[in-house]
């Protein structure tokens, strides 16, 4: 098929007409499906139903340093919770928090408690004119959210396949000490899937903000999260990378099991520097006597150790790797070569991003939705939801059963097909 | 026996020379005893196991409206949690958010809330010169810990039997502006065990503060924690009393199940007017997806009603109520008519307070911790850990088995018998 930017005026209408006759006969079908959000589906969850056996009346609810998690104690989390945790995150124990169950209620905390009480006695963000982070866009819309909320003024960085544009990275947080932070999805990044090279880890890891209490906001949401057993991306490690560049307290490194056991129902936890960590341990013991430690526990019995986990993420791969392959195929099979479009495949992770002709997102969501599919929000992916291309959409294929997801991709490729020879005939 | 302070100096140095006499013995016994914190016992806990089998991996996780309790979703509770923690806390669902897995987290976000966004609306108390708060002494010392952590200056208001002295709290209120909260334990303070009476609750209800973001927090931490089946203590409900008095937004209202079920892995909530939920949301969304949904399906599973809840209260009563019983008889049996002392006798709640001669508390707290026997630290109870008085002492009684409870109560009226005459001695 022929690129749409070379069809004459003609072609492209009546190509619109027959697209239109299609979308027609979409919305007599009364679909109702969600490509929005990042949650795993039904079979995913079921994988961890034996965790729901993992404790029980007749066990004995003590960690292994004798605490009995049924009562207070442990501020910072059971000792095994960390060690595995910590195999997850590639960190040491001894620089893990454990959390409740949220990550991004970390992210939130540990911004919250900037504004109010400083980084390691410096200024409280909330006492300074003006507070800007780095924000790669695309990016994940829950980030934006806290800076927004917290008035941080959020600055774009392109993404590329290998991470941030780290030329421009350096130069911002060189030159401006307002550059308090920076938004990072490290390994197969909200929305794109990409991972940041061993080289952007490293520049990361050596920059030079003119802030002191400048840190990166490193959300290893996706650490274990493969869908290949032979195709999988590999991180140099921040902390320790970090380290030895002489910045060790550059970093806040944070994860969860949401989406590897259930999502609100796991734990999250916080890796850094000693330093940071006694900085926020002075605050914690204020907000709570301690995480739910009995969860901590339920999930390091179900697991055992890594390995366990690491042979439990095989089996949500086997389950969603379908999904994220069949999403490639029809966007392949349906807008290959027409010049519409541009999409990532990942190795890992939970989204697949789609750029769009500029100008053509927010129609095509909005098509989609007025014919029963529910997309993330157009432009959700950046700061202030001002994508300035209005060209990024972020696919969820996770979620929807194989069947509604395939229908939902056709219907999705069709909107944008649609869109895209609109577009082009407003401009001929 | 007779009143210390009508003893001779010679009855006084004889006595004073028998009690070291004891100390020492108990000294000898290498004692290592903690009556510090309010934490149930190991029986109390096992009350709760049948908890751990109420779910398992056969049961549907999905609560009431069909929600998949395993994945995101739900940001304010399932409706279950509502029904059964609105009963607990006599509130309509409506009006509960349900947390995670701790009030004390709620309290903190609460007050961080205020200070960097403000009270619907109003002037976040960050941008204010002075923010104060009232407490009724002596109180709870994380509450005070919050207020300081976040700079805010705590005037302490006296307690007495039926709440706190509600003449000055209504001056004060109605004076200065920069007072903005006043933090209460409703029932069975912490850490007398008082209750307030209607009239206190009907008059906190109709504070006429000059601050419009004024806010009473109600943190109805013993509101089911009778002692006894035929004392129990009724408050008239602040909620329903604001609403009435024209001022529903008035009042923040916090509690969880940490001394119900496992402290640290119960669940958490807040009741508050439609106007302060709404506000709260807005925050709330941007620090987490939703709380533990599967941690509060247990939670119902297991008590099913409020019914199930009261009955298993009862349990939890049988097993500490004779601990309570335990040191009420000891402090009168050593401290009765010495004029050294006075205690309260609760219907309920976590402690009793002790009210030593003045000067006496840090003294009698250092002789109990160099026998082995650990206190809340003397002054927890104030503001600052500053008791003007050095009197007040809060005794624990909950957590160790009784026969150290006994030993560990009988070196303390030991010890306050030792530093009363010392006092008297060095005043004589």
């Amino acid at each position: 098929m022929k690129r749409y930017d070379e069809m004459t005026k003609e072609e492209l209408q009546a190509e619109l007409k027959g697209l239109e006759e299609k979308y027609k006969e979409y919305q007599g079908m009364n679909l109702s499906l969600d490509m929005s959000r990042g949650k795993p589906c039904r079979e995913q969850l079921d994988l961890s139903m034996g965790m729901m056996d993992a404790l029980n009346s007749k066990v004995d609810l003590s960690c292994e340093d004798g605490t009995d998690c049924r009562n207070y104690g442990l501020l910072d989390g059971i000792p095994e919770a960390k060690v595995l945790l910590g195999d997850m995150m590639e960190n040491n124990p001894q620089n893990i928090i454990i959390y409740g169950n949220s990550s991004l209620n970390v992210m939130y905390d540990t911004v919250a408690r900037a504004m109010t009480h400083g980084i390691m006695g410096h200024t409280p963000w909330c006492k300074l004119d003006k507070v800007k982070f780095l924000c790669p866009v695309p990016g994940y819309d829950r980030h934006f959210a806290i800076t927004e909320y917290f008035g941080i003024e959020m600055i774009p960085v392109p993404m590329h396949e290998d991470g941030p544009e780290m030329d421009l990275v350096e130069k911002l947080v060189a030159e401006d000490k307002a550059i308090k932070g920076i938004w990072c999805v490290p390994k197969y990044s909200n929305p794109q899937g990409y991972s940041y090279s061993d080289d952007t880890v490293r520049r990361m890891a050596r920059l030079k903000p003119a802030a002191n209490d400048f840190r990166i906001f490193w959300d290893n949401a996706y650490g274990i999260h493969h869908l290949y057993d032979d195709k999988q991306d590999y991180l140099v490690e921040i902390l320790a990378e970090c380290k030895k560049a002489g910045n060790p307290d550059m970093v806040y490194k944070f994860a969860s099991t949401s989406k590897i056991t259930f999502p609100g129902s796991g734990i999250a936890c916080l890796a850094t520097s000693l330093n940071n960590l006694e900085d926020i341990k002075k605050q914690l013991k204020n907000q709570t006597i301690g995480h739910d430690k009995v969860n901590q526990l339920r999930h390091v019995r179900f697991f055992k150790d890594i390995h366990g986990m690491t042979e439990h993420m095989k089996k949500h791969a086997d389950v969603i790797r379908p999904k994220f392959e069949a999403v490639e195929e029809i966007l392949e099979e349906q807008l290959g070569g027409l010049g519409v479009g541009e999409w990532t495949k990942p190795n890992g992770g939970y989204f697949i991003s789609f750029d769009a002709m500029e100008g053509c997102a927010k129609e095509i969501v909005s098509l989609a939705k007025k014919a029963g599919v529910k997309m993330t929000e157009a432009a959700a992916t950046w700061p202030y939801h001002n994508d300035p291309h209005d060209s990024n959409i972020r696919i969820a294929p996770t979620f929807p059963p194989i069947d509604d997801l395939k229908m939902a991709t056709r219907l999705f490729t069709l909107c944008v097909k649609i869109a895209s020879a609109q577009k082009l005939l407003a401009e001929a």
